[in-house]
């Protein structure tokens, strides 16, 4: 796929002192909860509301019709990077997850701790799930007495319960390197150098590695193995800044979204969590930055458990923080989220997510409220969420006229 | 970019007597004008309402959303050309803008008389924006004095102030041509035969004939050398007749928009500049052709003055006049534009342009008036500009069924 549209915006994109904010809720988009309604249509939101007033409102698609984004395609659509042309490898998501610092030259894995019976086939895919604790406790012991050959350097780091993230880096490494878990139980790990793979150079270098590994661990009870899946790179993509002449700010408390932000070259100036630090912090950023995208988390955490009413009340927090960031003055400021995460479903979902963009040169207000059906019918209406972040560009000088 | 749905509608287009008339009032669309409200909002426009209660309503998008088209790529696609596949170079579009003939062979280049130092560097990129009597005796000078090699024939034409038209006719020329300009000032023109322009044998002409350019303007106190760039040739894309199977004519009084109308092989039938004068040509010229495309300027001008009285007036004109469109019974009339041009802005804009459609076989009319905001809910919704022409061939039963 070409990213025919992002580069048409990279050419006419020009630099000026105009400044926007992207306040993202995660998840806030939702469904009708069986009834009983969005959390943004039962929260009490009047300075969203204000604002929704004054506004462009409109529905953002993240992927594709019927598509439910991770929270990495759902940022990379928010920056303007179509995830369907800027697919970001497995490995790199998790160890952007456990924000490791990734470089251009390494190769990441996510791994899983499993338990290979007697025969040498997996037992079980998880290992049990075994506890935080001892993952860190297996990895100090992997890292203590692996021996990499000369000119690599593999990093593990624990993620939660069973996984973990492998980075290896050095020069030359390629991933073309095959998944180890055979995703099934009763057969033996995959060969990474199989098929396809047996050209690969690195993936050569992770079966030795992984044949060190299994001798390391053959003592432990349940965790005596690591599986790998998804070797990929650090990407090699247009940095935010180059691309849209833009001087980006991330404004944000969790690893996986400064991982994004990192990924894409946008330094990170704050860690937040609550809703009243990041509108402060965004506020703030604004100051020396022509774009602050700001993150707020526990909308799209009280979605994943399935808390309507949590949900609701992390919308009223961030309302009641709102007009921190107003007071700054952005040129334009946009509300809106990576995806939906309805309580109802526990998890993300395709639904399109409603925004709100305040801008000059707009068509009148709205009107309405910060909610779904409302931004249904305005001006923006539905569309993919990779032309949002043009269209605030748009607003604010940004861009060049295509064509005399 | 490949321009697959023109190569299907070009493929489904078959022959009928039906007539299509496209009324294009230039820069129509606007944004709200700091709450004064757009220009269509604010004139009274009964003939105009009147059809939007039984016609279709919409928005169209000129290019890409949040991306300003210029003349060229919002005419291309209201003829159904994509702007993004049927890109213009930028001498082609100076030799349309002086209506200049261009034939297929020709190589167009936008110059500048500059002012060069004793050294030789540009002093002064515009010459002291020489008026443009001065421009039409430097020309003629040149005319005369230039000795362009057998075979080759060199056109030059006065554009304003500064600026005039280059255009070279012969056999087998190339536009592989660099910029002489170099955009700044303190340094010596370009070589048009530099780097990968080295392989043109056409560049060679160029840097021969600007070498004899350089010594006839010695003597100039101040357009003392011409700087060249957009060397670009007459595209060699589908006719408009050829491609709908449409009879076409143009009724356009500014020299852009029928050069825009002959690029595509369109015949300019009448320049008329009024409203009244638009609407009675676009009228006569349905005798003999199937499709009309009939442009007033002058909501355009209004709208790059800044001046949204004058806008709302020449809104006013045109909907005087369309009495006489209507009583020439078109099977199906747009009224469009070609872009938005808002007063606030004094300049092109991104904003999708309102539409609306009177045609046989609608879902009922939308009813409301012809401007923005009811537009946007109309049933033809916010499509791609390039869908226009063919939605029209539609309803005049101009498009075979696609598949059996």
């Amino acid at each position: 796929m070409e990213d025919t549209y992002g580069k048409l915006i990279s050419e006419l994109a020009i630099e000026n002192d105009k400044r926007i904010v992207m306040l993202v809720m995660d998840g806030v988009g939702d469904c009708d909860n069986e009834g009983r309604g969005t959390a943004l249509q039962q929260a009490r939101t009047p300075n969203l509301d204000a604002l929704a007033a004054r506004s462009a409102l409109g529905l953002i698609l993240p992927v594709a019709t019927g598509v439910t984004p991770g929270s990495g395609p759902g940022h990379l659509a928010l920056f303007g990077y179509d995830p369907l042309v800027y697919e970001v490898g497995r490995g790199v998501l998790s160890a952007l997850g456990v924000e490791f610092p990734l470089e251009d030259c390494d190769v990441a894995a996510r791994l899983n701790f499993c338990t290979l019976d007697a025969a040498g086939h997996v037992a079980d895919r998880r290992a049990g799930r075994i506890p935080d604790s001892e993952n860190r406790r297996i990895l100090a012991k992997l890292k203590q007495a692996l021996k990499p050959p000369v000119g690599l350097e593999v990093f593990l780091q624990t993620e939660a319960e069973h996984r973990a993230v492998l980075v290896l880096r050095g020069e030359k490494l390629d991933d073309n390197i095959g998944d180890t878990d055979p995703q099934q139980t009763g057969v033996a790990p995959l060969s990474p150098t199989r098929g396809a793979h047996k050209s690969s150079p690195t993936a050569r270098i992770v079966e030795k590695l992984l044949g060190q590994v299994r001798k390391i661990l053959a003592d432990e009870p349940k965790a005596n193995m690591l599986l790998a899946r998804g070797f990929a790179k650090h990407p090699d993509w247009p940095k935010f800044a180059q691309r849209y002449r833009l001087k980006p700010a991330a404004v944000a408390g969790y690893p996986m979204y400064r991982g994004v932000a990192r990924l894409l070259g946008m330094p990170v100036v704050a860690r937040p969590t609550t809703a009243a630090e990041v509108c402060a912090e965004a506020a703030k950023a604004m100051a020396d930055h022509t774009f602050v995208f700001a993150h707020f988390k526990y909308t799209d955490k009280a979605g994943e458990d399935g808390d309507l009413a949590g949900k609701v009340q992390r919308i009223e927090e961030m309302d009641a923080a709102l007009p921190t960031l107003l007071a700054a003055k952005p040129d334009v400021l946009i509300v809106t989220g990576d995806h939906s995460t309805p309580p109802s479903l526990k998890a993300h979902s395709w639904h399109p997510v409603p925004v709100m963009m305040a801008a000059p040169y707009l068509r009148g207000g709205d009107g309405g409220r910060f909610e779904e059906v409302h931004c249904r019918c305005g001006q923006i209406g539905t569309i993919p969420a990779k032309e949002l972040l043009p269209l605030a560009m748009a607003h604010a000088g940004k861009l060049e006229k295509f064509g005399a």
